[in-house]
């Protein structure tokens, strides 16, 4: 049954993203060590990034598809080059519309104007039967938390303590998880929760 | 060789007790299940148990001795009774003087007025070739985490998150930790660091 996904690579103190996020620095400051277990140790976390990966559409805040408020020029067309790692519709939050970008591998980039509960409808659509998969960053993934509607929760914690950043779990009221299972690796530990869906707002 | 150790429980989002701490609730309102682990499940969890009782001393804050801003009356002896689990010597920070209580079972609380440091150094000395574990609660391993004086943290995440609470980790700046092991059971998922010594402040 095609269920909402997320995985989120975390500090040990909840960060997201570091402070001071920039074109330079589109994570924050200080923080590459988040992502890279992704890319200096694949083969050794190759089923938590092939769960990454599965999904049949994707929902990301407009922080993590560009730099600044949203206002990007046509010329922009994502962090990733010209094949971005998703291989299917990738539907972008933002306040600015534009027309969809349609990228190599079968990545298509749809800017959704018009809130979190559309854009998921529209993946949820663009999925089928494949699970949909909010790709981050913290804000956004708060944002689907609080609304209830993510049904499995992946953290990757990094062995960080950040101290600033952007925080995971911001504005969330309580919920009870149920733990799935954990996996460490020497860069990143794998938590997996299942969000009990009674336990929703 | 003895080292500083610190165990604390905690919710996925970092809260180490709950808002509206009181003496009904000493950890804040809702949170039990942050403990829950330690008498549901003692034998499941015997290992994690057995090292946090196997310190030769122990520090902790004020709100995890009692109640209110430490004004307590001479009755007050604690939380846990005539024969508390520490069964060492226990340093209790706070602003008002005391004299030693000596309690049931080799748990001594000595009343430590003149700072972290000067309690961290009585508890080092009471331990000898022992380790000295930081009790808690999250506010006094955020001061000694800060202050660069614990070696092994060992974090027991329950699956929960609360959204309000006492932090941990707030005011403790950027450290890079080292991953030693993670255990899951069915209530709480240990993870233990080790702080090294050339990351501190």
């Amino acid at each position: 049954m095609s269920q909402v996904t997320c995985d989120i690579a975390v500090s040990i103190d909840g960060f997201g993203a570091g402070p001071n996020q920039s074109l330079e620095n589109p994570i924050g400051e200080g923080v590459e060590k988040l992502h890279r277990w992704m890319f200096e140790a694949a083969e050794e976390n190759a089923a938590e990034l092939e769960a990454i990966t599965a999904a049949g559409a994707y929902v990301m805040g407009r922080n993590m598809f560009g730099p600044g408020r949203g206002e990007w020029d046509e010329a922009w067309r994502g962090w990733w080059g010209d094949d971005p790692p998703y291989h299917a519709p990738v539907f972008v939050l933002t306040h600015h519309a534009r027309a969809p970008l349609e990228m190599q591998g079968g990545t298509t980039f749809t800017f959704v104007t018009d809130g979190i509960e559309s854009a998921l409808a529209q993946a949820s659509a663009a999925a089928g039967d494949r699970d949909v998969a909010i790709a981050g960053g913290a804000s956004t993934v708060n944002q689907y938390l609080a609304a209830g509607a993510i049904d499995e929760l992946r953290l990757h914690v990094v062995p960080l303590i950040l101290g600033a950043g952007e925080r995971l779990f911001d504005g969330v009221s309580r919920i009870d998880l149920e733990p799935l299972d954990v996996r460490r690796t020497d860069l990143v530990t794998h938590l997996r929760y299942r969000v009990p869906a009674g336990d929703r707002a």
